[in-house]
């Protein structure tokens, strides 16, 4: 029990529902099979049917849909406590491809486990569903990320997110976080060129705003960052538990 | 109950899980308060907490997202059987306006009605988890629309897309469907001009493809369509009840 209640979901979970005892167990007993996967090997294909999910216990993975011209749009990055491939798993078939970006560690979600666990506690249920609604919720930002913003704006916009993700879960502040991303993860999310994307990073650090170098973001002027985004972090619903205990 | 086996909501949740008696019982418990809703004025303002969630059904309505310089990205319409707002009920706020294009009928859902069902049948709760699964699939290729595909694909990916939505419900055939959309709504759901709108649909009639006059769209070659806009309806999940009676 100790182990689930310090887990990067029960934290993320948290945001929206105060879990009872209970409801950690039921939580506890989905953590059966813990599986490691290597980078770069996709644990999902688009496409592919009858696939597991999984729960993402430590590093990043990355999810695209692939063109048939071959080029790759990355649709979000998902870290410790987020679900992988749940939407695969409901709708049959996977719309997408989901790639380790470093070796991770996921805990395998037996798809009748988790129907029985709704079963048992409705609360769990509703507590995924505000998951998936957020996760909705960041899809729909990197619609307008795309859509409506500059380069700089959209840049400034993702590693914002990205920070606030991070800080539910523990892994980063308002000062920074360490963050694997690589020039062309950027570009593919961000619809820019590698080139492109250097630039911006450039321009972002001579602002004064945020330095990412060697692994680390480093926000150096947060609140400036957040005026040139017009970042609006409430889609993140961080404002505490809706449902109590 | 008669009413409730044919609603459009019964009628898209069917595709996932095949409803009994009893779960439909529950589903016509939360169908109180019917109530309609002029065109042109927000249902839900982006921002707003506290708000109601809605199954939209009759009318066409349109979800969307302002940016501080006024600019609209349409993130998606919603069509009979839909849910409104479900997302801003989870999510404390509203990451989105919500504004009827015609005027509409839709049914009240107070979220603790909601939170009720799902502990009475946890497979409704499931069911609700697929739709909003499959709404953020359509976000996710709207996201890909924007980012990867040419004016005349994203017109004819997104088009084919709500012949599916509607043929789901009852309202359309691969013929085609009547549709409410401007070439405004189009304009700032596909991030094109209403100008290049205008050209990219002459140019889909001049090719035999489609036709959208007089607010019919008609598939005048349906696999022609599907071929250009590499369009896999997969996502959309029509494989039949993945949760059986």
């Amino acid at each position: 029990m100790r182990t689930i209640k310090n887990s990067p979901l029960t934290r993320k979970l948290s945001n929206f529902v105060a879990l009872t005892e209970v409801e950690l167990a039921v939580l506890a007993r989905l953590h059966k099979r813990r599986r490691t996967f290597e980078a770069g090997r996709d644990l999902v294909h688009q496409g592919q049917s009858e696939q597991a999910a999984y729960i993402l216990a430590s590093g990043w993975v990355c999810s695209y849909k692939t063109q048939t011209d071959g080029s790759r749009q990355i649709v979000d990055f998902q870290i410790p406590g987020d679900f992988l491939g749940l939407r695969s798993v409901l709708l049959h078939t996977s719309d997408h491809s989901i790639e380790p970006i470093m070796e991770i560690q996921a805990i395998e979600v037996v798809v009748d486990d988790l129907l029985e666990a709704f079963a048992q506690t409705p609360r769990l249920a509703t507590a995924i569903l505000w998951a998936v609604s957020r996760d909705e919720a960041m899809v729909v930002e990197h619609l307008v990320n795309i859509g409506r913003r500059d380069a700089g704006e959209r840049m400034a916009h993702f590693l914002l997110e990205l920070g606030v993700r991070l800080t539910q879960v523990g892994m980063a502040t308002k000062m920074g976080y360490t963050c694997p991303l690589t020039q062309y993860h950027l570009a593919d999310t961000l619809g820019l060129s590698a080139v492109h994307v250097n630039r911006v990073l450039r321009q972002l650090r001579e602002k004064g705003l945020l330095t990412f170098q060697s692994g680390q973001v480093v926000f150096d002027d947060y609140d400036g960052l957040v005026t040139l985004a017009g970042f609006d972090p409430t889609y993140l619903d961080q404002a505490g538990p809706l449902l109590k205990q």
